[in-house]
């Protein structure tokens, strides 16, 4: 077996944690690579590694590609079928791009189909956790593509996981992943609303949070958000406009169905109505800055 | 220390299972009543126990009276100042009536001040919990009045539940309550909102739940209501009315906060949806019949 030579495009907090741990496990690094070249050199001469100035270097310093990036306009751009791109110079034949990043299902198959154009593999790998899970290697993974794409990351996934799982063709785990951080979204919502009302009633919101978790009200994001929401602690995990982008993926697709979603809209709308009071890159638990009365601006 | 007798005034499934339950932990029930005269009646065949056919004579039966009425309208009939009531005939003094409806924080603080007239206590004791909870012993109570009254119903409390704890002066239970079931009844919401649209993608739902489950989409409701929601089993444990009914407490809290909560309010107008379309005495699992596309009618 060959050893395969890793790559990752798209330096953001994210992407520089998968390549730190990939490197810790002992994976061959070849490259980094970010849009924002300060980043990537930074990261480059942290781990020792080329940092090219073009994507298609990339292409041709790597065997796996793993791409990291902000939203459908940068993947687009990375998989550009003209100028400089991951698919550019005649370097990308054979190649496997694992996407990690939360694109739109219709972005996952446009890159496949261009990719597939010159040879090249993709292997969609979205992630429903956050920075310390890229660190620590606990990510949970929703693979979307050929199985044998699948088989052929799996000791990189592997790597950076603590769960992952194939969830059918290219496109299913960017729909899934939406799916989920639509739930996520909406849940986070509901819960800055109940907890900004028992502020204007004057309970211990300690003590709520308490009977929220041994109750009904209970969820994934009263542990990871609450006492933040509470102590307006936002340091990014997740920002608000990460949320608002997510939802909107979602509420595309629902769109496309046919299907009214009130409860995703007035989430959709809220974490918009966050980024346009200038504070989007606060956690999505900043949320909670909109529904305390004491809060208000 | 003289036993205390107890009565149930209520005997719908929570009143009823609550009765049984007191009976095979040894109280003296000394009377049940139901303004649904067969519903009392049949329990009290079941029991054992006296049917009064005026709420008068079961405050002259019992020391401790359980309420578990449906709403604010009920819950001021039984403890009305004129006509028969359970302050009426001169025999509610030194009684204390434990109020486990979800009614408004008001109208506990308005039985207050009736009872006290007259020499009676209250304490509310919110149920966060349902049907089977109540059979078994193992509700979660939030109770809300003086500290003595807590301590004096304290033996029939903790006969009731897995936990139970004072939250504060009358009043308060009741807003707790009303919070916690806005915040479940936004994430019950929710989450027919994504299986809904997991549905329109063609995706599994088993999956999908399972994947919610292992993400930031996870919830107590996925774990009480998911799988109810993919099989349309809405046997009802909680209602959609009530869950109208308790959002509708909570907003009202709200508006008086002058806070305004669009996700409470859009999770509000789907059950009101619900009740409209004839199906508010499905469980409240049921608002996934509004979201499933195949489900139109």
């Amino acid at each position: 077996m060959i050893e395969e030579k890793i790559a990752v495009v798209g330096t953001g907090r994210m992407g520089a944690n998968i390549a730190r741990r990939l490197k810790d496990k002992g994976f061959v690094l070849s490259a980094v690579y970010d849009a924002h070249r300060p980043a990537a050199e930074a990261l480059g001469v942290e781990l020792g590694v080329a940092v090219p100035e073009r994507l298609a270097e990339v292409s041709a310093l790597a065997s796996i590609i793993l791409t990291v990036v902000t939203d459908d306009r940068a993947m687009d751009a990375i998989f550009s079928s003209s100028g400089d791109s991951l698919l550019a110079g005649g370097h990308a034949g054979g190649r496997l791009f694992v996407n990690c990043a939360t694109v739109s299902p219709g972005m996952h198959v446009e890159v496949e189909r261009r990719a597939r154009a010159v040879g090249a593999e993709v292997l969609e790998a979205c992630m429903a956790s956050s920075i310390p899970q890229a660190r620590e290697g606990t990510l949970y993974l929703m693979c979307g593509g050929a199985v044998s794409s699948f088989e052929r990351a799996r000791p990189v996934l592997e790597a950076l996981s603590a769960s992952m799982r194939h969830v059918g063709g290219t496109g299913r785990a960017a729909q899934l992943k939406a799916l989920v951080n639509m739930v996520m979204n909406m849940n986070t919502a509901a819960l800055a609303e109940g907890l900004g009302l028992a502020e204007a009633l004057g309970l211990d919101l300690a003590m709520v949070r308490e009977v929220f978790s041994q109750t009904g009200a209970n969820s994934r994001v009263l542990q990871t958000d609450g006492e933040d929401m509470q102590n307006r602690d936002h340091a990014c995990f997740f920002s608000g406009a990460h949320a608002a982008k997510d939802s909107g993926i979602a509420l595309a697709l629902a769109e496309e169905a046919g299907l009214v979603l009130p409860l995703a809209q007035a989430t959709k709308a809220q974490f918009d109505r966050l980024v346009a009071a200038g504070k989007g890159e606060l956690d999505k638990s900043g949320i909670a800055e909109l529904t305390f009365l004491s809060r208000r601006s």
